[in-house]
């Protein structure tokens, strides 16, 4: 008989039915044993009376049974109001142990004592902590609801290789594979391929996919391996079609993910789920830095400047908050110097890119990109990219249309969603210099 | 202004619109031009009257255009019944080049004489095709169609990481990673890391993602890397209810395909998309062989008993049109020997998994798996796997519900469906042991 789920039970009031789940409590009193058994959807309880005759073997198996073990139990739905969760409970009529537990190494129901390692050592038992099996649910809602909205807008999605023949955008930073007898490399980015497919005349692309960068880094915001939601399209004016998209998509997202689990993600994590308005505000660079200065008594270091820094990130939500009453800004106009050779520049070499800052975080670089063959072929060679870019240049040699993209690193969107401290905390299973297990 | 597709042509009629697309034909006639132009969603005739004193510029560019540039428009949209493009013309005010094409290396509309590995080297060109372009389209919309059918039967996306810390199924075929001062390995499937999200709790999960195997094959049918579409989930009573699932799955994708592209595919491939209806027909593997013996005088060969071969794959979809009138096959009853240790068996040894056989090629292995520990730590150490999986059998000492699921192969399943002859034309970029560009 095909199980029952928690969230379904009160529609089989009055019913036997089949149901299966880990065992969360056991309370084994003196006349009544109430066990709380748990599924994705919820939890519920399940009642044996010791008195009744019948129920013996059922009590002994009660009383022995260890926390987190699966259980599978055939039982009535009972309706009664004084049972806190759902008003309902389960008789059984058999019950089954179809796994059991061991005792667990840590109490995933309290982590705050529990070190960060060990969590992630047993990433399985961690996960069943409320939280982190809501970060999984709330990701996946809003990544399958933004790729409803570009198929909604005619996109159509490519698997670009991670496997690449050279170390592509930098030299640094890439993972390298042996590949038979020769060397292979992980795509950083799916960039140039989201590209290729524009110029084959696939107007609109996306993918969701993971990337790989080589980054020798121990922080909370930086992983080896993550997964990138991805997007290029064809015929745009300017990148304020790019931006103009963006808005929508996030904005298409946020929207599910509210209605699904707006209340849930309040009780849990404390977060509300603002639906953001079009336009989201914007601001020059060079305008963000007064306002920062003459606000904040923000300058902008040296080095940085025609740029962002963290500080600056932080200091640009205040100032969304403040003056605009937004969680996301804009920043356009940064230096071309500080951008990767495929963003266009106009005839006054003003960047035709921007940033997305949603709170205090970048979430995205988008552009439109460079379309002419020439200019491309100038901009690589000013950044003294060479033969590793050779084989990209060729897909604009013949016909391709104007267009522009962005991406959006998924855990690190999914992370200021919930506001949640790590990265590694937010991905399913993290990878970092020193973790590569489980 | 923003770019109407062709598809949306018909609703402009008499307006000013603008356009933008490829120059597919150019011609040049004593006192007209006509220029098809395409993009994504078909293709449409621009008119140029060389009589009209306004028209002398256009009429200089359109005599000097390159196939395949791209050029951007500013047209009225007139109706034309003796127009075979869909009844309408376009009769523009402005034209400009915004991607001007060098001469194309080969016909992409005619690529019989055309070399296959050209082909690949010029894949953007390639993809301009009909053929292809449909292939990317097609592919797009099953996979979405069945990601759709999962999320409305609550399954939970996850992103497993293809960077492991052990080679873990197997030790050969493997490709192997540089990664900081000690080796990565990429992951050949997910299957450990799908099982490890539901021993979390998280009760049916789904990736779309891609898998690595470093098999040194140059066939029709080996890649390097592929994308996979996996799944998993708990509670089940049998691999009947795996079975079940992915005959639903296969319906829900075929089903949304037959309606957007059914026509297409059959103008385009000659190939009908036929929705099969459930339950797909099912035999054991003795029985197969019977029939195949009796029928066809097909006798498997020694060292493939318990198993399949190619040409019994064949075979079994003659049987299976022929007896059932279904392009669809499952095969029960496999040898436990030539399964993976994590493939659960009853009680008297019986393998509790399957394999779905469409077109004469299989497309699934699925299966229940063995999620009771000690079970689970025999079948490992019979099949000789010592420490490479001793982390995956943690997974199942603190409770794990009883669970199943299956893989398909995004470009296998696309290439049975559309009638194309090898994966190298299937996937978006395929990569072989010789392939790792562009």
């Amino acid at each position: 008989m095909k199980k029952v789920y928690v969230n379904e039970l009160k529609n089989h009031l009055g019913e036997e039915i089949s149901f299966s789940g880990f065992v969360d409590v056991v309370r084994d009193k003196k006349w009544v044993q109430f066990v709380i058994l748990r599924d994705s959807t919820g939890k519920v309880q399940m009642t044996v009376e010791k008195s009744v005759e019948e129920n013996a073997s059922m009590v002994e198996l009660v009383s022995s049974l260890s926390h987190d073990s699966v259980i599978k139990i055939n039982a009535k739905v009972v309706e009664n109001e004084a049972v806190k969760l759902g008003g309902l409970e389960l008789v059984p009529t058999s019950i089954e142990v179809v796994s059991k537990a061991e005792e667990l190494p840590f109490d995933y129901n309290n982590l705050d004592g529990v070190n960060l390692d060990t969590r992630l050592d047993y990433r399985w038992l961690d996960i069943r902590n409320e939280k982190n099996m809501l970060i999984r649910q709330v990701e996946s809602c809003m990544v399958q609801a933004m790729r409803n909205y570009l198929y909604e807008n005619n996109f159509t999605e490519i698997h670009t290789p991670k496997l690449i023949g050279a170390a592509s955008e930098s030299g640094s930073e890439v993972f390298e594979v042996k590949y038979f007898d020769r060397k292979a490399y992980l795509a950083q980015s799916p960039q140039f391929y989201k590209q290729m497919a524009l110029a084959s005349g696939l107007d609109k692309v996306f993918e969701v996919a993971p990337c790989f960068r080589a980054e020798n880094s121990n922080t909370n915001r930086h992983a080896t391996e993550f997964t990138s939601f991805d997007l290029e399209f064809s015929y745009i004016d300017s990148y304020e079609d790019v931006m103009s998209l963006e808005e929508d998509l996030l904005i298409a997202g946020l929207t599910k993910v509210k209605e699904k689990y707006g209340d849930k993600i309040t009780e849990v994590f404390g977060k509300e789920v603002i639906i953001p308005t079009k336009p989201f505000p914007r601001m020059a660079i060079k305008d963000l830095y007064k306002e920062l200065h003459d606000r904040y008594n923000f300058d902008i270091p040296k080095e940085d400047v025609g740029d962002m820094n963290a500080e600056a990130e932080k200091l640009t939500y205040k100032l969304a908050q403040e003056v605009y009453n937004s969680e996301f800004m804009f920043i356009v106009d940064y230096a071309a110097t500080k951008r990767p050779f495929y963003h266009m520049r106009d005839e006054n070499g003003k960047l035709q890119g921007y940033d997305l800052i949603w709170r205090g975080t970048e979430i995205t670089s988008g552009a439109q990109r460079e379309h002419r063959y020439e200019e491309l072929c100038k901009n690589a060679q000013e950044k003294g990219l060479g033969e590793d870019v050779k084989f990209y240049l060729q897909f604009f040699k013949y016909g391709c249309p104007p267009h522009g993209g962005f991406a959006i690193g998924v855990d690190r969107l999914t992370m200021l969603l919930l506001g949640i401290p790590s990265v590694k905390e937010t991905q399913f299973i993290f990878r970092g210099p020193n973790r590569l297990e489980p």
